[in-house]
């Protein structure tokens, strides 16, 4: 793994509102898995096989409400 | 997956009622699945999978509980 | 699923003591599963399996105490 | 499931000692077995299962770590 | 299991250093391992298979992080 | 284990910017994994075992989630 691959764009956790807060979890949770897998064509590979899987789709949606839990914070919950 | 899918009904963590917050709760938790998998056919298939395993049924509770967490926070928890 | 089934008996997160608030996660995360699984016999059916299960078991465990956590913060941990 | 199955020794998640609120999350996550599955020969069995295996004996791990993370918070971590 | 096993060394979560809190959250992890399997003999065996097979050092990993969550807030983060 | 092994880069969970604070996530997840595993050549096999499968990629992204939890808090969500 390289170490300057962007892992959070825009470099912050900060977002106008609860929907982009949302884009940016799907996004990190992404950039993790592209830097322990950094082969497109495996990844590319890789997704067909969980967008099939439901046990591992109910993983997915962990891993995402896991970061969410973070940039929701960090937002204040955008009260 | 387009960005622009609705990821938070109304776009905001705000709920007048535990229930409400609740109801958002698995909402979300399923627009993550979506999202991964935008085929509402393939999606069907699966759900009828994980409605009949109990250990699927147990991790969506998990991943329920997790997207909960954030809402309950984000309102105070109601109190 | 209908969103109106009740999701939170009472529609609060707060609780008389920690033993209530412990029955509550478990109740919450119970309602959770009827609503993705709403044919009480393949519940009942389930509940013969990961009863049984060792690693169910536990997994059930977790999901409960991550619905406590909730509950616990809402009440102030009952300090 | 009896709703009065004593869930939280003493009904408090205060403790002492660091030392004592983990024993507590030990129970606490041992009483939710107990409520899923009230048969206490069954129970036995199904311990004599994890505790050989490697992968259960890790989740085992995390639900008491979630479950300690409460009582630590409930406790102002006792500093 | 009996309860008078040590289950956090120096029975306290404040530790001098980030390092430091993240050795204890290793140790608590290990000590709830040790308390479902009190048998050294049985847990050297199982340390074997789970320190070779990927999917269960990640749930290592797993756990840990949970452990230094609690420690980390117990210390303020050694801001 | 040797508890003298680094676990934490710098022995602090302060970061200068989110991305810096996710590479630590990323480190600290895989110094886990070192401590539970020393043998670089083993670890070496594994990371190719993992690498290429889906339902332990999604696995490690929720590890980094908890680990990144933490050091988002210590960083005051980098405000």
């Amino acid at each position: 793994m390289s170490e300057s691959v962007e892992l959070i764009p825009g470099n912050t956790l900060i977002t106008a509102t609860p929907q982009e807060g949302r884009e940016l979890a799907i996004k990190m949770a992404r950039l993790i898995i592209k830097v322990t897998q950094p082969d497109a064509e495996v990844r590319g590979r890789l997704r067909g096989i969980y967008a099939e899987d439901a046990a591992m789709l109910i993983a997915v949606g962990q891993t995402v409400a896991t970061e969410f839990a973070v940039i929701a914070a960090a937002n204040n919950y955008w009260r």
